[in-house]
């Protein structure tokens, strides 16, 4: 049984994620029905002791001397991480970066059975680009957005769109009743606390990077 | 005078460049010379008591009362984040998303003058994609990648093969003198503790946000 505790730090999440992308490797369900700490965070780059340590947060899933049951533990890590349910996901702005995006969510979720995240709706503002598709999913005017979040459930949105208009875009996903955002869009964005919000970006990347050049 | 602190946490330097990039945005040199620590972390969505225990940690840059100078400020954090020279980027991988991504890099140092990256060689494996160029610059086989780096004195790379291959490029591009790496693959990869490494994974950012819903 799975307790859920009420305030897993993000690192913690984080790694619980990449433990069922690690579980999902080809080679590891042949290797054996187990899998121990050690082996398991040798693939995922963590020590035994942290994987123990994150797993015991949220439940018993071992078993001393024998480790864990690999198809066990990946079914609760998908619970845990709410992705033994698709979640709907829509994508604002079909620029280079969107449309990249978009087509690795597509084909990412017809390869991957269990891949959690389906990419429902595309949405631009450039009139030249609404109505085409891609990979099969139209892109629909701004306008549309509410109506889709709606209509497909949609809970998540992903903004590929210029720096200058991302908070924006952010306020209309949010007031069409979207939770979480996963920001591409080169500026900081301010949301309402009980919005969960994610960046990627390329350029604080390389930065950080760069530090220690 | 800055003095560079030997261990400075990953989370302070990340801020570091969102305090830079925050002081880049349009506005803010012209509301004045200084900037307060309230006004930049608010920008930043960074605490003002964190603005300065940040800025502390490299020196004295602020005036009590009155705050940073802005231009001052700029120069000095470029200076510490590296960001006062470009530094050389390689990437690998012409795919979909590699190609978003030099596209946007190579169009950014066109319209940024200070921006601190100059991709300035591309590599792929297919002979279809080799001799194309992506804005000018031309995409070469793999065998070119050591003299390459050594040439242009490239310093950093970023990966955008697909998840198979990753571990072989990062290991083509370490031994070619590369210090940096940015990996775009879906990926754990394993390299020797002098060599930087930052992943960038758009599934691991997903399943992180849907944790929460």
């Amino acid at each position: 049984m799975v307790v859920r505790k009420r305030r897993v730090p993000e690192v913690v999440v984080k790694r619980l994620a990449l433990y069922l992308r690690t579980l999902q490797q080809p080679g590891i369900n042949e290797q054996g029905k187990y899998i121990s700490s050690k082996e398991l965070g040798k693939r995922a780059g963590v020590t035994p002791a942290q994987v123990r340590k994150d797993l015991a947060l949220f439940g018993e899933f071992g078993k001393q001397g024998v480790g864990y049951e690999v198809k066990y533990l990946s079914e609760e890590l998908r619970r845990i991480l709410n992705a033994h349910r698709k979640i709907n996901l829509a994508l604002i702005g079909v620029g280079e970066l969107g449309l990249a995006v978009s087509r690795y969510l597509i084909r990412k979720s017809a390869v991957e059975r269990n891949y959690p995240f389906n990419l429902v709706a595309l949405f631009d503002n450039d009139p030249t680009k609404i109505g085409q598709a891609v990979e099969g999913i139209p892109v629909l005017p701004p306008a549309e957005l509410e109506a889709q979040v709606k209509e497909q459930k949609i809970r998540m949105a992903i903004l590929a769109v210029p720096a200058e208009v991302a908070q924006e875009a952010a306020d209309a996903c949010i007031a069409s009743g979207i939770k979480a955002l996963l920001n591409f869009a080169p500026t900081k964005l301010h949301v309402p606390a009980q919005i969960r919000l994610q960046y990627s970006d390329v350029s604080l990347d390389l930065q950080q990077l760069g530090y220690h050049l």
